[in-house]
């Protein structure tokens, strides 16, 4: 099955997914309209994404099984691409909260959900709304297994780990008041690990090694080991795109400079900064004119912040890859779900 | 132990539980401006209310073991306590939400978190980590507990309902444009069930159950059947009181007409109305100014919205009073926990 065709399949599990809720809401005697705000909400919010979380519990699921996606029986199919949804319910959730809390204008080449006339602030409930959703579809689906109780503490985990990320992002990168001074190659690692990497790659793994029942301490560690520095890596790619990549690449336009993100860009630059550069940068970073962005984007090519990037790539990926070497498959876990990863990282900037 | 001895003890242990929050940031190697936030929105947000849903727990708990609440052991004491507050945590998380979306000035005496100097809508990721606190620490006290799933699912549940109510609140009385024709009293029911009788009055008792071991479902659906119409009857006394009883009475000056609520008040008064008279309505409910509240205030005076309420109560009261005296108490449940909840809710308005 091709890419689009395992998409396609996947969000085709979304549209039933929306109907079990919606009966859900039905059987509490729900008045109509709330009940079609809710699916407005789910609809706008949860797919339109790249899906790369949900599908790849999917995936996961079916390395762990010794198969391929496409030759799931259909049960097993959906119930990972449940667990699937729910990690994009889970973003879903993060997104909304996250540009009402940037001021964000549009999301996936659409207005924010709290920009589209007549919601607002509402989102704030909307977004509690599609987290409560997870929830509901996880006792309706996962309650009668032995492992129900394993996935709601990992969501649980994941979740409030992805909130302290969040914390520390806000509390360090103020658009408002910028101060470099907070910034540090430390805070940046926190955020991104907190922020992204659990619920990225951490958990849609996770939540596969619960199903398929490969789930001892130390597999979920060994896999904890490798992802979370992957996840990091996927960030710091991600932090370099916006500012080195261009529009083509990387399918909009970066803004990271103006927005004054605390990003692996700027925490690199400001190591190796003299005087006058951080002069330069504390009087241009997060500002919002194109001319302060094209200063700020010269100083970091005449400090050639690509080569450390093209440097920690190298180095990060060969790390990566020698741990991955070291992984014991005796349990029942396998190498193969960590190099499938790796490589959907790794061949993203070439 | 008087009442405000058993509230100082229940205080103490909530110092106790940001201590252990705190231990697992720093386990976290979470920076500690980002602590020092956390902090600060837990001391902020959680306490400082009537704690009536916390104590609650403890208060039932021990009518449940056939003692009081000054003679539970320290242990036992300990983990009703803790149930108790993560109910403050949950309603935690709804308030500081809820006053954004009403764009409220102060809550309980002071300016409404997100009003506070630089919180702004960081607010918003405040109220997931309240959140995101309950279940971090029923994981932390009651993951060896046999109820430990049941606790998860309970708190899923009613989180989620608390949130349909809430939906539907916000749809049906949006401040901006007012419509009374969207008003109606099966709504106003459907709203206060969810968004207050199941979190208020169901929850506390629910989770001594479990606590207990008296929770089979008929006993869960005993509890039910009489507080969920208890929180209904608590929840129009408090619309009734808003509009007509003084502020020594309830601590605060009512706006219920002012903020367009969708209030039993107002919906009696629709149900009686001739055109005059929801003219009248139409033109002054919802409108900021006091001449209009006072017209309005006026009107549901000469409906006589006065006599339905007492007639209501009057039959409310023994229609409750009638269903606990039918209460199975064959497997451990007692009436007894549902008389003390009708007593506080019935002497409030006395
Ligand atoms: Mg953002
Ligand atoms: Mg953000
Ligand atoms: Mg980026
Ligand atoms: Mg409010
Ligand atoms: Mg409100
Ligand atoms: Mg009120």
């Amino acid at each position: 099955m091709d890419k689009q065709a395992a998409k396609d399949r996947f969000i085709k599990e979304f549209d039933q997914l929306v109907k079990e809720l919606q009966e859900i809401l039905t059987n509490y005697k729900m008045p109509q309209e709330a009940i079609d705000w809710f699916t407005k909400s789910l609809d706008y919010n949860t797919p339109g994404g790249k899906l790369n979380r949900g599908l790849s519990v999917i995936d996961t699921y079916a390395i762990l099984k010794g198969t391929t996606s496409d030759k799931l029986g259909d049960e097993e199919y959906k119930k990972a691409a449940l667990l699937g949804w729910c990690i994009e319910l889970l973003q879903a959730y993060f997104l909304v909260a996250d540009d009402m809390m940037d001021a964000s204008k549009t999301r996936r080449g659409q207005p924010c959900w709290y920009l589209v006339e007549g919601v607002g602030n509402i989102a704030i409930n909307d977004s509690f709304m599609l987290e409560g959703a997870i929830y509901i579809l996880l006792k309706k689906h996962f309650r009668q297994d032995k492992y129900y109780v394993d996935l709601l503490d990992l969501f649980h985990e994941v979740t409030f780990q992805t909130e302290l990320g969040q914390l520390l992002d806000l509390v360090t990168a103020d658009e408002e008041h910028v101060d470099l001074d907070k910034f540090s190659l430390e805070k940046h690692s926190f955020i991104v690990t907190f922020k992204t990497a659990y619920y990225s790659f951490y958990l849609p793994v996770a939540l596969s090694m619960f199903m398929v029942g490969v789930s001892s301490e130390e597999d979920l560690k060994q896999a904890r080991d490798i992802l979370i520095p992957l996840g990091e890596y996927f960030q710091i790619q991600d932090d370099f795109l916006d500012c080195f990549g261009t529009p083509e690449q990387i399918g909009k336009i970066g803004t990271d400079i103006k927005d004054n993100k605390c990003s692996w860009v700027v925490n690199k630059a400001l190591n190796k900064v003299n005087q006058a550069q951080r002069k330069l940068l504390d009087e241009n970073y997060g500002k919002k004119d194109d001319e302060s962005e094209q200063r700020v984007k010269d100083l970091f090519k005449e400090l050639e912040i690509e080569k450390d990037y093209y440097q920690y790539e190298e180095s990060i990926v060969s790390e990566l890859k020698q741990k991955i070497d070291q992984v014991d498959e005796s349990r029942g876990f396998k190498k193969e779900v960590l190099t499938s990863f790796l490589g959907k990282v790794y061949k993203r900037s070439k």
